[in-house]
């Protein structure tokens, strides 16, 4: 067979591929990242690369600038290796580790809500799922040679009164040497169920006294990342945590794309493994950073969005995408960590989060959970800005809740100069009144490379309350300046020209850049409201507001209720709460009482289809402003902009 | 790497091994059994194989003659190959076939009792532990997008009052398809709780109504032999049986050589791999002979002794040879027929009968089930004879058991010319009174191979009687014939010169083979006795016997009780039962209602330590004699001895 090394830049990885073998494929097995948001088919084009030598076959497409082409780009999706190759993945076709730590630590200084071990433990709601017990048994003789399981059995009810004990088939296997190892005396440890009067499943023995390591694993799965903890489950201590890639990222970028693949043959089993992959080299990474043994190990929850569950326990996931939208299953049965292909101990098991439906999955009833507003007087918003976005609304008696589509904008998706949130990425802007030059802020203040969400909003909030552009998103063709320009009947702002960029291409926003995040925020904003009619409420009565995730850690809470994003309220009842999936995780990793809860939480939350909520619709085209049509569900802006009218009126009149 | 050719004769198997290969490995390997009852330590000196042509090293034993040795004899065990070879099996060291068929059906005319489905649900016992329903469930639209689990849990509950109901991972997986694929009409699989008010799992959801098609397994693992039962559990009709030897044989012929053997690095995992390979080939073959498909069996019950069951879960069984002779567990849990390795569906769980001690297995447990000896008023013996004899005695109120290591005679070892009951076994024997010589019937009426265990106790009971041997076994050495000869001191009888056998040496009874019975017979009466004298009673209280397994099924009730070997009563009152473990096997695969007695049998049976009871030793001594010490417990012998001998006086007056 013929073969062809391809040699990635600047990487410097090398990997021997067959001949033909796609551009793509060969730089996903060399572990080296190419955006690919449309799950290559080339209709994104976001897998530019430069091909410095060699040949590849096909790699073009409408997306596909004829100057870039000539220049040696193209998209890697779309090309076949048919020699040796010297590829160059540009800055804006590589995803930068670099968003990693960002996602972790939240930019703006608003109070994080976290709820720590202590607080647990002083509130009454540390039931740990499982508990270790050292014991020492009577040896065995011939006029006492019960069993093993029966010896250990009837020690424990009759020492700890514990009932209902079932051994698990992997410590039987074990159960016969740990014993004689120990000389009898040996540590047990017990999984507990959810519900008393169930049975608590004996899932390890061990010799000696192992109390004081019992170790637990909270994972957060991301379409875009995912993130683990390792936790002591004496101390509720995080002992080492570590965030990767999710390795489905070379799949599609998002989870529309994602099961798009999943449907071709193979393609289940492939992001499965992928999946499994990512989790597993995490797991490696807790285990060496916190010098514990995998064994040690012996449960692991994990939250994420209902397609990525699915795809963790092989469930096709292909009529998540289809009307009317129907999940596998909201509860996971148990399931042993081995079961997911996870690289943990046989004993181990592995709870995934109940979802809510195909749109609100566990990652949101994880945050629910962390967040604790299921058990709070107030009227809280819960949301989860992304590619979709995620609103849940309620208090201890009632929860709501709903998916809006928002699209990639957020992400720097469908933005013409659009990046994620990494380094290089203008994240703040402000714009001088006369000269209209802007101010661009890049993250890790370098050259800039395009526009990250946060920053997109604090650009187009900026430029409305400045009258540069007006509340149709559309820029004053009044103004004179060489940074506006008109481009077929459409205007854009350049933000950086080329010279100044790391790329080959001015930043801009467009009038349709504008257009996309109105009609992206309009889609939020629309949702909760629709989520307090259909609960015969209003926006105003909302208590406090939950900004959860990655990109709700770095937006910046004025700007978003400048562009109706946010409903508008006191911004010290803004609380960011970081990854509150992997909070959630981590909490039911500790106690039972939580997991007690979440069924609770799931029984009293209702899930709202919102293409099929008749007022959604009016609400979304009300939306479709800047902040909104109805200027006085934000008064503070309202003042603000009138004030803003009078002193050019002033100065006019001058 | 060198490699060699090995052939085998007569099978005229073929198979290429590396130089130096051990000879009974390569025969394994080619699938020719060898008989290996020392685990191939070179000890028992019955692996003889002829190397026709071709070098092998080593291979000689103080067991192996010199004669043979010259005439190109080796023990398979001992030798390694060095060259091509050709290897012929004589056929003494050979297991035949033949002999599974044999286990199947009793030879004598005794009464069989068997439990049949019409009684099991005249009786009220039909309580299926797999039952199937067929639902049509509405269809899912945008107002009713339940996931797709809930959507069959709640039909369950509204329509079948169904409760407590658990999706099992594997069907998960398969749910969306299979709903979508029956157009939501589907086939639901409960595996139902043995206790009520315990869950219920959904093990399998299939497109359309296949309510009609609901297979379960029962299978018997003996230390020699398995079988298999493929059952409708619609009707209990058995559809097709299998049985074909342990693979493991190649490892040791009895249980505690196969311990040996799993001590030894890799062995434990050997054993489970060999048994799981046979009986994957009996499902494969009932599977053909029925026509049904792999996943229509949603069950699997498998009983054995500790042993076996420990090597199927794959927990070292190195301490129940040991004392205190300690097994893993009685109960084992419920465990998916993957897990053990066995190719089923992953929606398929697998019952194993539980055991009472290390060497009261799972095997004897499901005799009781299957006899019903514990719901009779009666009471009564329940015995399986083989390398160990387990003895169960009780009623519904009580139940005592026992194992005695009877030694292999019974199945033809440790005997000058014992062999398994195969085709050229004597199996009956009658010896002319005044000539002594014998008219000797094998199994397959061709010339005799050798003696099968129940022919030695036809010959012994026979010679007895004759006077020809006196109650201590031990020759009349005043009878003249050339039949009887003294070698060393001890005096043997030839059956059959070496010109009429298919071997090359006389088959011959010994002295030190009729004290072997002894021994062994001995060892069964005297554990009888002692758990009736432990409970108070004595063995003329029993009032009925029940013989299970192989050797129960081949052996003259008559000559039995004359040799001691059983205790007299009235013959009518002994019942054949087979392979009692594969009936209680399938017995619990059809009803859960055996499932739950089988937990208050456990609870009702008390395990006796035979070598721990002070009375045994006692009973025992008193036992090794032709019939007994006390002839008063054998009155009908007792009155055809007194007969004989008053016949012979009379003669001698003559």
């Amino acid at each position: 067979m013929k073969t062809h090394k391809v040699k990635f830049l600047p990487h410097d990885e090398e990997i021997v591929v067959p001949d033909g073998e796609n551009l793509i494929r060969a730089a996903m097995e060399a572990g080296v990242h190419v955006n690919a948001s449309c799950g290559g088919e080339g209709l994104c084009g976001k897998c530019r690369v430069l091909i410095e030598s060699g040949r590849v076959e096909g790699g073009t497409s409408p997306l596909l600038d004829r100057e870039d082409f000539d220049r040696g780009y193209r998209l890697a999706c779309r090309s076949l290796v048919k020699s040796d190759l010297l590829v160059r993945i540009p800055p804006d076709s590589e995803i930068d580790a670099g968003v990693l730590d960002r996602y972790t630590v939240p930019r703006k200084a608003a109070p994080v809500q976290q709820m720590d071990f202590d607080e647990l433990k002083s509130k009454g709601l540390f039931i740990p799922p499982v508990e270790k017990k050292y014991i020492e048994l009577p040896q065995p003789s011939v006029m006492d040679n019960l069993a093993d399981s029966s010896r250990v059995i009837g020690f424990l009810k009759l020492r700890y009164g514990e009932h209902r004990l079932v051994f698990w088939l992997a410590v039987l296997r074990r159960l016969p040497d740990a014993l004689r190892a120990g000389d009898f005396k040996v540590t047990v440890t017990l999984a507990r169920p959810v519900f008393k009067g169930r049975k608590s499943h004996i899932i390890n023995v061990e010799p000696g006294d192992t109390t004081d390591r019992n170790f637990a694993l909270a994972v957060d799965i991301g379409t875009t990342t995912v993130y683990g903890q390792l936790i002591n489950l004496n101390t509720g201590e995080i002992l080492a945590e570590y965030g990767d890639f999710n390795a489905q990222i070379s799949y599609g970028e998002d989870v529309i794309s994602r099961i798009m693949f999943a449907e071709k043959p193979g393609g289940l089993d492939k992001l499965h493994k992928a999946l499994a992959r990512t989790i597993n080299g995490i797991i490696r990474t807790l285990i060496k950073k916190s010098h514990i043994g995998r064994d040690e190990i012996s449960t692991i929850t994990l939250a994420g969005n209902t397609t990525m569950s699915q795809i963790l326990i092989k469930a096709n996931p292909r009529y998540i995408r289809r009307a009317p939208y129907v999940p596998v299953t909201t509860l996971y049965p148990p399931i042993r960590a081995i079961d997911l292909d996870l690289h943990l101990a046989p004993h181990a098991n592995a709870l995934l989060y109940p979802s809510v439906s195909s749109f609100v999955g566990g990652d949101i009833v994880a945050g629910v959970m962390g967040s604790g507003i299921y058990r709070s007087d107030q009227l809280s918003l819960y949301i989860d800005i992304g590619t979709n976005a995620e609103i849940v609304i309620g208090n201890r008696d009632w929860l709501a809740c709903a998916a809006c589509s928002a699209g990639p904008a957020f992400e720097g998706g469908g933005i013409t100069s659009g990046m994620r949130a990494a380094e290089g990425a203008i994240e703040d802007f402000s714009v001088h009144p006369k000269t209209l030059e802007p101010m661009n802020i890049t993250i890790g203040n370098v050259r800039p490379r395009g526009i990250c969400g946060s920053g997109l909003i604090n650009i187009v909030a900026c430029m409305f309350e400045e009258g540069i552009i007006d509340n149709l998103g559309k820029f004053n063709r009044d103004l004179k300046s060489d940074r506006i320009r008109e481009r077929d009947g459409e205007c854009e702002y350049v933000l950086a020209r080329k010279e100044v960029t790391q790329g080959e291409r001015d930043i801009v926003i467009t009038e349709a850049d504008i257009d996309n995040l109105i009609r992206a925020k309009g889609a939020i904003y629309s949702g909760c409201q629709t989520l307090l009619d259909e609960v015969g409420l209003s926006i105003t009565d909302l208590d406090r507001i939950i900004l959860a995730g990655g990109f709700g850690s770095h937006v910046d809470i004025e700007k978003a209720m400048t562009i109706g994003l946010l409903p508008e309220i006191d911004p010290d009842k803004v609380t960011y709460i970081g990854n509150g999936s992997l909070l959630g995780a981590r909490m039911s990793s500790l106690t039972n009482r939580i997991r007690k809860d979440v069924v609770e939480v799931l029984k009293k939350i209702t899930n709202f289809e919102l293409s099929e909520t008749p007022s959604y619709m009016n609400n979304y085209v009300a939306a479709l402003f800047l902040p909104h049509t109805n200027l006085d569900l934000f008064p503070r802006l309202k003042a603000r902009l009138k004030a803003a009218n009078a002193a050019a009126d002033h100065l006019a009149g001058c």
